[in-house]
């Protein structure tokens, strides 16, 4: 049996459509945040999957002794992370904390699949390699996990997680699986958040491509991240339960098909909409983020398709199927939710 | 000014004793925590130096506005962490973070000099150099700090410390000092733990010795772990508040003087002790800790003597000194709580 934990989210709600779980949430999405979704949510009695709402993790371990639990429970938006350190911190790495003492005493066998991300890596200036690394000091070599470089506090959550179950898989000899994910795009029929602080950045520029808004690139635009299209995310998080760790075993995988600076974003994005009759701008805006605007970026990114990934590719087509999409809840959209609301510093 | 945390810690009196500051702790350590001292505590009519009863930091903060806050106010104990690790990592990172954010908001020129701990690296089976190092990757090298490997999840609190401080010197521009500390020997007229949970292995040794029980070595005795003599680090804090980083700088300095054996160790607290007449005996007994008992050990520490450090080293004769003043404690010494209570799995 397999326990999904942030179950109320999308891409729960995705896995869950495509594979057997057991969903559950603690609802503090809806109950705490404030988010601007472009449709509205499911409700329990429209969701067509269930999500029981759950505050402890110990008692659920205890009884469902599940195969595996597939972590995707943590608040996961840099920008609110900036004003909301502590509550970040305290949620991620306690909810990680508390699953994995869950697992140590009531089900240690179960595997823990962990939904992290390229984020804590930053943007190093070498390439980053996937999982663990020879690192050679003088004449000697270890493996070693890659050096952090977190962009905001909730990548850093993501670095003490990270942190957290390697020690926890040496120590209590737990299977953990660490996907360090890209930013996820595609069309889901659950959550799709397009405002300045939770939606991602290709979100926002579909939302702003329909609104006639001008699509806004924060300062130069060569931030280059890792990306994913959510129907691989779907299919990695399952290849990841089909391939458990050994006892005491940690992997990390990077969890991306491809990657593109934020001005190729953009660019492309105007280009499907212009096909379609959207005459979309493009403008730069001061960055609210403290980051490097254009750096070296290179990854390494082999053990999904090495498990039988076979990616799907962004294309201006699956752009304006998403842009059509999107058209009917065009009424729906609050165009300041879409402009950066919190600053770095 | 100089604010030190932790104040009703042992570092904390040796340093107050030496260099002007105020003092400031929350007392949980005599709230909360069990531990066994071969002599009373302070009280705090017959301490000399005050102490400040403090819960809050953000308003201290902002009424100091301290050149340097030295942060020695976290629980300390690998054992104690691994039956509480939440409320270690809770107290150790929540008041880092508290101390980083106060700091932002109201004396972002203050200094904060963080005591960490050499255990953040483990035994990585390669040199470990000091601060940032020289990462290279196929053709390209960047700046990194050196991978994790703790012990214990107190050690893993002192890897978050650092990812949050290295973070927000960076994000925030904070000047940071963060010591990467061996553990610490040597008289003082504070605190001295010696139990199982508390007390370090050479406070440990030297009570055992005293009280005729055979100096107990965890399994082969070839953990390898740096050291400093207490007068020394008194004098590295010092040093750190005298050599500010610049604005948003973050320096990791190793503190230490010397590396030994556990082994080395105790064939050192028996040889002086059988001088002055103990008749000391070693025996190994099963490791309780999830470690290596054999390993390679190097590492880079040249940061404070540039300062001018005149490093004390470790002698018989320092260890007979410690030895007879001890000695007029002996009655107080309960020699069942040295022998280790907590199993690392």
């Amino acid at each position: 049996m397999i326990l999904v934990l942030g179950a109320d989210g999308y891409l729960a709600a995705e896995y869950l459509s495509e594979y057997d779980g057991v969903g559950v949430d603690n609802f503090s999405k809806r109950r705490i945040l404030e988010t601007h979704n472009i449709k509205p949510l499911y409700t329990h009695d429209s969701r067509p999957m269930k999500v029981m709402d759950v505050k402890s993790i110990g008692p659920l371990i205890r009884e469902l002794k599940p195969a595996a639990v597939i972590h995707l429970g943590e608040i996961a938006s840099a920008p609110y992370s900036m004003e909301h350190p502590n509550y970040t911190i305290r949620n991620n790495l306690g909810g990680t904390l508390a699953l994995i003492h869950a697992v140590k005493d009531f089900s240690p066998q179960t595997h823990i699949v962990k939904l992290g991300t390229l984020g804590q890596f930053g943007t190093p200036g070498v390439k980053i390699p996937e999982g663990l690394f020879d690192l050679t000091i003088e004449d000697r070599t270890t493996k070693a996990l890659f050096p952090k470089s977190p962009y905001s506090w909730y990548h850093l959550s993501k670095v003490f997680d990270t942190e957290a179950l390697m020690f926890a898989s040496k120590l209590y000899g737990l299977r953990v699986t660490d996907l360090q994910q890209g930013f996820v795009y595609g069309s889901t029929n659950s959550r799709f958040c397009y405002d300045g602080v939770w939606g991602t950045v290709l979100n926002r520029f579909l939302v702003q491509a329909i609104a006639g808004h001008p699509l806004t690139v924060y300062g130069e635009g060569g931030q280059t991240r890792g990306m994913i299209n959510i129907k691989d995310t779907v299919k990695c998080l399952n290849l990841a339960v089909e391939n458990p760790p050994k006892e005491g075993e940690y992997k990390s995988i990077n969890q991306l098909t491809e990657f593109m600076s934020v001005k190729q974003l953009a660019n492309l994005v105007k280009e499907a909409g212009d096909e379609i009759g959207l005459k979309v701008k493009i403008e730069s805006i001061p960055n609210p983020r403290v980051e490097k605007e254009s750096h070296f970026y290179d990854l390494e990114y082999k053990t999904m398709k090495d498990y039988g990934l076979k990616p799907v590719l962004l294309t201006k087509s699956i752009l304006q199927e998403q842009l059509e999409l999107l058209m009917q809840y065009k009424q729906n959209i609050i165009i300041d939710q879409i402009l950066p609301r919190v600053a770095w510093r």
